[in-house]
């Protein structure tokens, strides 16, 4: 995205600095996202960022404090998109817990297929990288996968309740165990260019379920 | 490793050019497979690896035909490395073949608390890292994968053989799945600077196995 469309007026609009600026700073968390979930925090930096958004280089202190601060940012705004991904999916009401999860990693195919497989995620391209990041986001990055591990275990209770799994189900670990692994699958889906990996973890994920 | 290390001639035996130039490759690779396994490739570069090494920046092509060349022989290597290391956990009969998988989790948690959980998996590194690599790695990274499922395999059909796991139990989907999940606990496992999520993953595996 360039700056010339992250800073156009909306028609009839008075153009306000402010919003301007929130624009342009909207711009970079976003281009920041993308190039960040396809390669990563060391095969990039800040300069390509800003280079495609097409903010000069001495300005981006009117945006962030620090980089270390928009990298932060990056991670707070894909939470939050996954978080949503996360809610519109477990919280389907018209399907069986379990087919909740199953129509999660659809859905997660789907994403990956529509870049060519060359953007994973974004999370764990940076707990990948965590040897050449700033200290501070590893607590962060934590604290998004308990996040997501949460509200996977809310959708296994909820098969369990239904009896899609077994009564002495461990939710949390089961929650847990999908995450850690399900990492694994995006890299081998990204290695593979194909929805395969992820199709296998999901399956054998599903076929080791107490039931 | 520094290079008057590398080229130090053993007491009594005279200089051979050939030796010499065999074993700075040889530290070329050890360093490099040492970088790449932490760092990963675009946070490093072959510079650095020279510099470690106390090769000059010139002299590079006297030891690998190209980057490409040195990334591929430090696959080799660490495939090789890998290779044995499986052989040793799933070849000791003196374990049932369950406890031979449990032998080599134990084992791989110990070499990433050698490195504070700094170091993780070259394969899976690269696999991370395919965007910025040279399209050829892509082939052999799943070549690799593909000789670590095979191994694990030939391990899960023993067990079945044995009554560890049920007669119906598809090994070959279910050592893909080990793998293509493993990767995913080495990656959380740097991230929390713990051995927790590989002890996690193997013990949601081992449940999740037909029994």
């Amino acid at each position: 995205m360039h700056a010339t469309a992250a800073l156009r007026r909306r028609p009839g609009r008075p153009p306000k600095r402010i919003d301007e600026r929130l624009e342009t700073r909207e711009a970079l968390i976003r281009c920041g996202t993308e190039v960040l979930t396809e390669k990563g925090f060391a095969a990039t930096g800040i300069d390509e960022v800003l280079k495609r958004v097409g903010v000069p280089k001495g300005s981006f202190y009117h945006y962030f404090d620090s980089k270390e601060a928009f990298g932060r940012a990056v991670i707070d705004q894909y939470a939050d998109y996954f978080a949503r991904k996360l809610e519109r999916s477990f919280g389907d009401s018209s399907r069986t817990p379990l087919e909740r999860l199953q129509a999660f990693v659809d859905d997660a195919c789907g994403g990956m297929a529509r870049y060519q497989f060359r953007r994973g995620c974004l999370i764990g391209n940076l707990g990948q990288e965590m040897a050449v990041l700033p200290e501070t986001y590893r607590a962060r990055l934590e604290e998004v996968f308990e996040d997501w591990q949460a509200r996977l275990a809310v959708c296994l209770r909820a098969a369990r309740a239904a009896g899609e799994i077994a009564a002495q189900a461990d939710c949390e670990a089961l929650a847990a165990f999908f995450w850690i692994g399900g990492e694994g699958a995006v890299l081998r889906a990204k290695l593979a260019r194909s929805e395969a990996p992820l199709r296998q973890f999901a399956a054998g994920f599903l076929a080791g379920l107490p039931r």
